[in-house]
């Protein structure tokens, strides 16, 4: 490969090896981990480092590693607002690092791919965002629909909750159940799909989104309404898609067909799978994409971005396909 | 008890018993099947017949049964609409009945109760407008909210989809999945929605549906998304629906709290729970309903029906909470 | 009725009504819940107490509830062995009340009947003891099968691992899973099958026993393997546990047919699904019970235990049958 | 890679392409169907032929193949057995290609490696024998066990009753569940454990075998009991199996730790984890085995046959790991 893993940290499991903790990776495993103080990390031995940090700790680090002359790509929400007043208001804390992340880039390759890959920051999407984003942007971008009435109703595994046991997370209250939570306005990745659409159309955007826990370990299904700013025919308002990723590599358009994306469409794999529809009677368009929140919807982007970065092919190391069933 | 079951039809399984086919219910399940055809069914022998027949048969069967005297609770699609020529279109099928279907009740208590005393044909709502009509029912007569931009975004239990099976409810199709289907505007309960909310409010309403099928066996939430006319408080949505719900038996509503209905909310119970919020950024009022399809949504509302017409307690029989976890 | 509940105990949510936790017991929930030790609990408000506290802390509380005239029912396993030494080594925990231990009355109805009834203190069983007991005491009771060489593997739903979330609890762990725990002799439920067995045979079992969780909320499935002692018929083997539950009111016995019991086979009542057969080829019986861990296998068992302490209608308050599906 | 799909088969789908079947297999589905019949095969076009068709078809295929100069890895029962009679008695059919059947190898490399090496037709094991016989293969070689007393307790997800829709495997049966079936010597992979076990190692071994469907696509979880024939200690049954396996690419054998393998710690993989301990109060060694059962238990391990017969590396194209959680 023309990668190699040159460290890996946990404060939780420092001293012990990532294959105790993840058996099932095989020999890929047998790497040691240490506390991330205590890993010497300098451009000499690392081109790129991948933060996955609390929201809150990535700011306070970020910016020795890049002083250190190391690329760095954040999975933390820390950078992912050039206006750090956004993250302020909705992750309720101080940023300590604003003019860095005014410099950020946001990782979503198939709307920024030649910021991204001059970038030295990449702030990476919340898994969400990136379905909502793709779903949404060439509707956008076409000038298609209206900005301030649209709704995202989205339905999450519960991988996205994080491995620490919850009560939300127990078996007994997920097993065959769909659970919304953070409702009518209150979850912190409604901002980021504002501010990605505006910024990568130049156009004021707001969102309602809904966000559901489902009975299902990975895989985010994100449902868009926009309503249709004058009558457009099925094939105009999927031409707009087909137009935007037809050369996308992880982007896989549905047109014509009866099946729509499902939350399990992608999981496996780096994919984002999108199909667009109107409902003529009501005048919405609407717009469904599914991916895999921890690949397409975080490790795998990350690779995506890294490739981007290092000047590699973008789909270096993203080929596996997903399990059938 | 003040009912007793004196006869149980069965084309498939004519000739065995109840029992035979779910052994867990117990001595309840005692009980011979016979085909239709050759059960006698006088107003001697019965004061109450429920007919969960399949779309477009209960409309063959109906006229003779309220010829003969007997009152019918019907919990197929045939006589739902006063108006058959929706149905036509709908169901793509002619209807055979019209008059009897003009004067067909919609057996949804909540909003037509007095109607359902007095009726001897009453047309059991289906499984996902009772859920959704009850989460927009109050915004739409308090004349909240704008009628022709109204989403509803449901999520719905697998008994929903029938128990012959098929590609779609195989295990492995829906194990940890989400599947939209019959989208943009397809599915035969749209009319539904919009036609009860229309009978009830004395106003037109249209309805933009999107079904999806969840990894659960039982249950139904629907997601209401409704543009507010204008600036009110989350307080003054929520007094519409306390005051709409405040005296019937099976709708909890639920104030204040961060918790939200979810998909088992109502699982095993007769129950409909409810809860209203603003989206005060973008203007939606956002109601989310949830019950049992099997129950509330279908056989527990049959006996709710059967209760009101009959002069029985209304909650007679259906006091059984649901199992937790 | 002919019970009525004085009084709730609970020491994390006192204050607080049970409805607050679980709001879905509707109107039964509201009953306020206070500390133990705060509950006064005297024979003139209360004539039997059920306890659920953690193993160990019930040998401290029982015999004061004795002493004040009041019957227990006592769901840890402090009571189980009327030897405590047993307890004292598979609990690894001294114990404090040998004396009433050596005096409580293992609640296994269907083998302990009589003793129940006249009882002051009742050891409500394990969940899964229930269920390998009643699968293999008519072998044993018959003298069928060999002593020494039974292996009962067990398969649990979640809710018998406790509500407190725990890695082994988390749903990313449980979804589409099978986990074998306290494997080889480890699992403190095996002494309870020996013992409950030998007392009520006179004759002395050993049990090979193999827990382990599986991607279901409730249910035990009991699958227990015991070899003939000479070459018996499939009648033979059926006739014996036909004979000994013919009775029974909670013991469903399936003679003949090819469905097993399954996991779900009870869930939501206080059956107990039986079926038996031999492999004749190899020499062994087997015999599967299933049974619902939160009633038959706790909570349901504990009510028929009163029911008989009390000189009620055994099936007291047990009526309710399953959910289908 | 060394090795090019150059057709595929199916009869339903004839016509259509792979891709068209399962897009998510992106451009590698981008292959042809057609009906076996109409499908040229001969040695200038193919090296090798998996053969997936329905027990009982295979026998009359393989022949022409085998004498076109195409070598075969059979995926159905029809070649698993040399002796035929076992065959037609578990199968209830006539078996017409005796002789071949006579000289057939059984793919499992772990036993039989080196004649894999040099067979023109390949029987691919069984997915339920795969995990049984690893699992107890160290214990029998070593003659440590009693050879008529052996019982394998197994557990299987979905996708090993096939994808086409039953009342077996709708989402209704199996959703939380645990369903016993084909039960007390009576599943026809239970002569292929024992002739398996018989073969390699020179002794007659039998069988109780107890298949069981779980809430789950994919994976076998196979719990093995065997007597001791004397008293042996953890570490002497424990260094069987490490030296019977630490050479094999695809088996992790687990020594030592508490964590025993579960449903799906090989799910994604060609992997079959292993751990065995002794319950020495009742004299029985308890081992477990954990595999997908459609790689390890089908189309990975059909592969690694390929591998061998073709001479390549035998690990080649299995490198994949399965998805954490």
């Amino acid at each position: 490969g023309q990668v190699r893993v040159v460290a890996a940290t946990s404060e939780a499991s420092a001293g012990r090896k990532l294959s105790d903790l993840y058996p099932g990776l095989g020999p890929a495993g047998d790497i040691p981990l240490s506390a991330l103080a205590k890993t010497e990390l300098t451009s000499k031995t690392a081109d790129v480092v991948f933060l996955g940090l609390p929201h809150g700790e990535s700011m306070h680090v970020v910016p020795d590693l890049l002083k250190a002359g190391i690329k760095v790509i954040d999975l933390s929400g820390d950078y992912r607002f050039n206006d750090t007043s956004i993250y302020e208001t909705w992750y309720k804390r101080k940023h300590t690092a604003k003019e860095m992340a005014a410099k950020a880039v946001y990782g979503l390759p198939e709307l920024f791919r030649e910021e991204i890959k001059g970038a030295s920051l990449v702030a990476n999407p919340g898994c969400y965002v990136t379905a909502a984003v793709l779903a949404l942007y060439p509707l956008v971008k076409a000038d298609m629909v209206e900005l301030r009435t649209i709704i995202v109703d989205a339905k999450s595994g519960i991988s996205g909750a994080g491995h620490h046991p919850k009560a939300e997370t127990h078996f007994n209250r997920i097993a065959e159940n769909v659970v919304p939570y953070k409702m009518a306005g209150t979850h912190q990745h409604t901002p980021e799909i504002e501010e990605t659409l505006s910024l990568a159309t130049g156009q004021e955007v707001s969102v309602a989104f809904t966000p559901q826990l489902v009975a299902a370990r990975r895989g985010i299904l994100a449902v868009a309404y926009s309503r249709l700013k004058k009558e457009y025919s099925e094939e105009q308002v999927q031409e707009v898609f087909r137009a935007a990723y037809q050369k996308e590599p992880f982007v896989r358009f549905l047109a014509g067909g009866d099946e729509w994306p499902n939350l399990s469409s992608a999981v496996g794999s780096n994919f984002c799978v999108i199909k667009v529809d109107i409902d003529s009677r009501t005048g919405w368009a609407i717009s469904v994409a599914s991916l895999d929140n921890l690949i397409k919807g975080a490790s795998g982007q990350a690779i995506q971005n890294m490739n981007l970065m290092l000047g590699l092919e973008e789909t270096a190391g993203l080929s596996q396909i997903g399990l059938i069933p």
